[in-house]
């Protein structure tokens, strides 16, 4: 089951480096049904807050806080500061990220506020990001690079 | 000056409350010039990412790191953890917050990370917050809510 999601996330992933985007892709999950799913849109529409996991939150829509408590955060790539606050906002309390290493994001701060973070080191999406990183490092490095 | 750019994050929380909104508002100011204005978006747009401080983000846009990291944001509210976690994305680092005895953010957070932090405890922006929670409670409790 969590490998179907996994794939969904990485469908995501696909379906933004199709548009000409960065490749990362999210799903949420509540009680084993998506009820929301994302990729980054920073290309696409410009945006510097879509991420994959908040395009995700904003597909996903509003949720009374109680469905977000039971939800599963699926992500291809580790979640940077903002994803991660949004993921405490919510009080996701389950993260399955699908590799760290293209990417470390803010897991051990969502650990110490009670959230389990699992890593698969998936080479699905390990070879989607280093693809992606080595073909457009500008846009890679276009915001938080240094 | 500071006062000018908090009249501005005042401003925008206001027009958020004109449309029927959560009435927050936040400005980014680069090298004295303002680059980004916004307020929440959760009821005027059904938004679930697009709190005042990152939708002042979002309008401020696609920007090279280097200028955000020499931006201040200015906020009407106490940053929650989703826009403190943008604040950290983006490097930010001069925070200067409205007030935060309507809701207490992730200031502590920001501060460990080395963020300046200043909250004034304006009565405007503490007037703003406790009229809408007390005509709109259900609204403010929708989404963290107990």
């Amino acid at each position: 089951m969590a490998d179907a999601f996994m794939a969904a996330a990485i469908a995501e992933a696909q379906h933004g480096l199709a548009e000409g985007g960065i490749p990362i892709g999210s799903i949420i999950v509540h009680r084993g049904e998506i009820i929301g799913r994302g990729h980054n849109r920073r290309v696409q529409q410009g945006s510097v807050v879509l991420h994959g996991e908040m395009d995700a939150f904003e597909n996903a829509g509003r949720r009374p806080g109680a469905v977000y408590r039971e939800c599963t955060l699926y992500t291809t790539l580790s979640p940077c500061a903002m994803c991660s606050g949004a993921i405490l906002l919510y009080g996701i309390r389950h993260v399955i990220v699908g590799e760290n290493q293209s990417f470390m994001g803010e897991e051990d701060l969502l650990r110490s506020r009670g959230v389990q973070v699992d890593v698969l080191q998936d080479a699905q999406c390990i070879a989607l990001m280093d693809r992606f990183m080595h073909a457009s490092p500008e846009l890679w490095n276009e915001d938080i690079g240094v």
